[in-house]
């Protein structure tokens, strides 16, 4: 069922609750591919009712970004969702979610804004106040949604990560369930972003996981130090490739780790032909 | 009932929630008073349930506060509570609230801002990030409780506006319930910082409401212009008293009025031996 509006959806999870029924939220902002596709999954296996959100949220974009050109795909996820086993998709307009004409900075705004520990690194560190945007529209659909579990992919790990101390940090009874990467058999991390690829940009986009499963394969034979992990990453890198970050950091609370270990996330980010493609790997 | 651990509220709210039953949450810092007593009251009237929170939150302090002489009466504030016939006094220790040796600043700890525009004037002006503590407080109160109701007094008025915009901005569902100021037969409006006065600086005190209740007086004979207004309360000041501000603001959203209407607060706040005091009318 296709809802825009917020007592709509409200209502109806109401009379779950009210039933005893448990529910799985799935925030997206649409363009649904295989990777949310597990994590819908994962939530209609997991919960009595499953919520997928689908808004592209404006407040994440940065000056500069591609909010406009974001795609947009709505009848396409309503039908993914609803062969899933999706309950209701929300697709709430700006409007339902910020209100006629508001101004959507820190001025006239309500945000919640996650320590800049967790955000002054890795995506945080070119795409400014990006995380800000992030929490606050989560925060704004659990309290919409209220759900008992929350699906997010680890393909933003740091994300993830940030959403789970905000959980923690203002005590949310929501319950976040990471979800895997989902990658093509080629390797290349799932995203709504690949679809800006050419084939010979995704080509040269295998850089990406190719670095981070080798790197994983040395750290698995005995390889600890972390610039001499990081080095290997270069036989992969050409012309084609802006390599923006390549960081080895706790799977915890994002501090940089210069001995790799079983708790160490490698993370990349690299930007081929003006695309930003970013991935990572646990080294558990 | 005394409860100290978060999650025994939430067994107990759990409970509540499950039985039908309706739950009003009135967070105070301690040191309750009769103005805290008419906003439990008013709880325990329309709910079925309310939980009285005692906090003296340690972000919500600025630098050279009085965090640490804030009065801690919690013995008698239980006896009140009780008698008011409130279901659960919820006072946690700092570490249950924020963690054992968490460090209380905004790069290890998710906080919720409310927007500048909200918190640049009036207290927000002297008291640089108190709203942003109040907010996070309040807004892990409302996920640790999930009331249904919530119970502020207009004492703290600028506080009352900025959280009404928190849950609006962020969809949080609670009901705000604004509860009219309590003031001493002499005018004095209550306030757990009194008990700092001596009774000459009570004395001194009471020139607050004098000049509220008289800027009221003249606005309800037809003075309109805020300068006119603001200059009648030169009569009840004197060198004992450091006037902070006296302004005239919307009701809503805080806007400066240049021509008072129904929808006009009068704002002031005012030194008195070291302790400050604030007052505020609404015009209506």
């Amino acid at each position: 069922m296709l809802v825009h509006k917020i007592t709509e959806v409200r209502e109806k999870v109401k009379e779950w609750k009210r039933a005893g029924l448990s529910v799985g939220l799935v925030p997206t902002m649409g363009a649904l591919h295989n990777g949310h596709k597990s994590l819908i999954e994962k939530s209609v296996e997991k919960c009595d009712r499953t919520v997928v959100s689908v808004f592209v949220n404006p407040i994440q974009f940065c000056a500069g970004e591609d909010l406009d050109k974001y795609p947009r795909t709505l009848e396409a996820d309503e039908k993914l969702c609803t062969e899933a086993g999706v309950d209701i998709v929300f697709a709430p307009s700006p409007a339902e979610m910020y209100g006629e004409g508001h101004i959507l900075s820190n001025d006239f705004l309500t945000y919640v804004i996650p320590p800049y520990f967790y955000t002054d690194k890795l995506c945080g560190k070119s795409r400014i106040g990006h995380f800000d945007g992030v929490c606050t529209v989560v925060n704004k659909l659990f309290n919409i949604v209220q759900p008992d579990f929350a699906f997010f992919g680890e393909k933003d790990r740091q994300q993830l990560i940030i959403l789970k101390k905000m959980v923690n940090d203002l005590n949310i009874p929501v319950e976040i369930i990471p979800c895997p990467i989902v990658r093509e058999e080629s390797g290349l991390a799932l995203s709504s972003r690949n679809k800006y690829l050419s084939d010979a940009d995704k080509q040269e986009a295998l850089a990406l996981s190719k670095i981070l499963f080798n790197i994983k394969n040395c750290y698995k034979k005995g390889i600890t130090d972390v610039r001499s992990l990081g080095e290997t990453a270069y036989a992969f890198l050409n012309e084609n490739h802006s390599l923006e970050y390549l960081e080895f950091r706790d799977e915890n609370n994002l501090e940089e780790k210069t001995t790799a270990d079983d708790g160490t996330v490698v993370f990349i980010a690299v930007k081929i032909n003006g695309v930003r493609l970013i991935d990572n790997i646990s080294l558990r």
